[in-house]
C-alpha cells in the first residue's frame, strides 16, 4: 500500500496528541496536521514484570495514555470524529529497560552500559478513534516500532562531559539522539525519528489502516471537508 | 579507539566550517565546539564523469571546498593552529547522482525515482589542518560516510503535496530528511545525521586521527590551553 497524505486523511477530524513531549509535538507537526496537545494523567507505573517484553510494555503504556485522554475528550464531545494519539518510548539493552536516570550516577551508569554496543529504542503508539459516521464507539489501534542504535565505544571523559551537559537527564537511557547525543551514535538501523520518540512514517501507515475512509469522503455534502476522494487518487 | 571529546581536542585551535549550510552549522554545533563559518567559493562543478563513484565525487568536492577556504584563511594567518572543515552531500540512486532539482517537474521526477526504494546519501568531508607546533604545512584528511535510506512507496498525491511544500527545492534528491521529508522514510541504515548533511560521529573519530595530540598538551605552558592531558584520561 502506498503511503498517503496524513493531512488529507485527518481532515475534518479533531486530532489530539496525548503527550507532553515537545519532541513528539515537533515530529507530529511535520506531518502538516493541525492538532492539540493534552498531556495524559496516566501514571507510567505499569509493572514491567507483567510485560516481560519491552515492546509490550511500551505499547500498553501508550494505550493507557491514549485511552485516559480519550475518555476525558469523549465525555465532553462524543460525536465529533476524533483521533487521539498516545506514545511511550523505552530504551532496552541486554534485555533490561532503561528509564529516565534518577541522578548523575545513574546517568553515568546508563551511558557506560550503552557504550560500544547496540541497544533498542522502542516506541509504542496507540491511535484511539471515534465519532463521525462511525458513531461514538471507540476503536484502538496499537503498535510498536523498534530502532536499533549503536553507540561508539566512549571514553570515560566523554561520558562525563556528555552527562554533565544535562540534556539526557529527563530522557530514557540518559541521552537525546536529537541533540548532542547524536555524536555518540555510530549508526542506526530503522526509523531514526522513532529513536527520537515518534515513528512518523509507521504512524502514517497505521493511520491509513485505522481510518480507511478519509473524513472528506464520509461527508461529501459538507462544504468544509468536501474534497471528492477521486481528486486524491 | 574510544570516542573522545571533540571540544577538548579542538581547544586552543581556530576552527572554520567551510560550508554555507545552516544544517551543517547546527550539526557541528552539537559537538560543543566554537567555530566560525566561511562559505566556500569553490564551484560545485567537478565533472562527475571524472569520478565515476559518487563517493569519490563527494570527497573531492569536500576537499576542494575545504582547500579553497583554507588557502584564504592561511594567507592571513599561517601560524595559528587551525582546522578547516569542508563537506559535500550527494544522493545516489540506481548508480545515478541526484543533485538539487532544477524545477518542480525535476523535483517530482526525483521523488518518484526514490519512491519504494533504497538509495544512498553520501557525505564527503575534508579536514585541513595547519599551524601550532606542526608549523604552516597543511595536511588534509578526507573521507566519506554513506547512509542507506529507504523510502516507503509514495502515492502520487503525497509526492505532489510534499514537493509543493517546497522544503526539498534546494536539497540534493529533492527532500529534507531533517524536515517533513522524514515522513517519507521507512528506515535508514547508518548515521542518520550523515543523511542530513554531516556525519558528526565519524567526524569526531577522524578528528582524533587528524589531531592525535590535543592542542592543550602541545602547549602545556599556555595558560589558555593548559589542561594537563592526564586530567582528561
Amino acid at each position: 500500500m502506498s503511503l498517503t497524505s496524513p493531512a488529507l486523511r485527518l481532515r475534518g477530524r479533531r486530532v489530539v496528541l496525548a503527550s507532553a513531549s515537545p519532541r513528539r509535538k515537533e515530529i507530529l507537526g511535520r506531518a502538516g496536521v493541525a492538532f492539540e496537545v493534552i498531556p495524559p494523567r496516566f501514571p507510567e507505573t505499569l509493572s514491567k514484570a507483567a510485560w516481560p517484553r519491552p515492546q509490550d510494555y511500551a505499547r500498553e503504556t501508550a494505550t493507557g495514555k491514549a485511552r485516559e485522554v480519550a475518555a476525558r475528550v469523549a465525555q465532553e464531545d462524543p460525536e465529533t470524529a476524533t483521533v487521539v494519539i498516545g506514545a511511550d518510548t523505552v530504551v532496552a539493552v541486554d534485555g533490561r529497560i532503561l528509564e529516565k536516570p534518577r541522578d548523575r550516577e545513574d546517568a553515568l551508569g546508563m551511558l557506560r552500559s550503552l557504550s560500544g554496543k547496540q541497544h533498542s529504542v522502542i516506541t509504542g503508539v496507540a491511535i484511539v478513534t471515534w465519532g463521525g459516521l462511525g458513531g461514538p464507539a471507540q476503536e484502538v489501534r496499537a503498535f510498536h516500532e523498534e530502532t536499533r542504535v549503536t553507540f561508539s565505544p566512549l571514553s570515560e571523559e566523554l561520558i562525563r562531559e556528555y552527562a554533565d551537559g544535562g540534556e539526557g537527564w529527563d530522557k530514557a537511557g540518559a541521552y537525546a539522539i536529537q541533540g548532542r547525543g547524536a555524536m555518540l551514535v555510530q549508526g542506526v538501523a530503522g526509523d531514526a525519528l522513532n529513536a527520537a520518540g515518534f515513528p512518523l512514517n509507521r504512524f502514517c501507515r497505521e493511520l491509513a489502516r485505522a481510518l480507511p475512509v478519509p473524513a472528506g469522503s464520509e461527508e461529501v455534502t459538507s462544504s468544509t471537508t468536501g474534497v471528492d476522494s477521486a481528486d486524491r487518487k
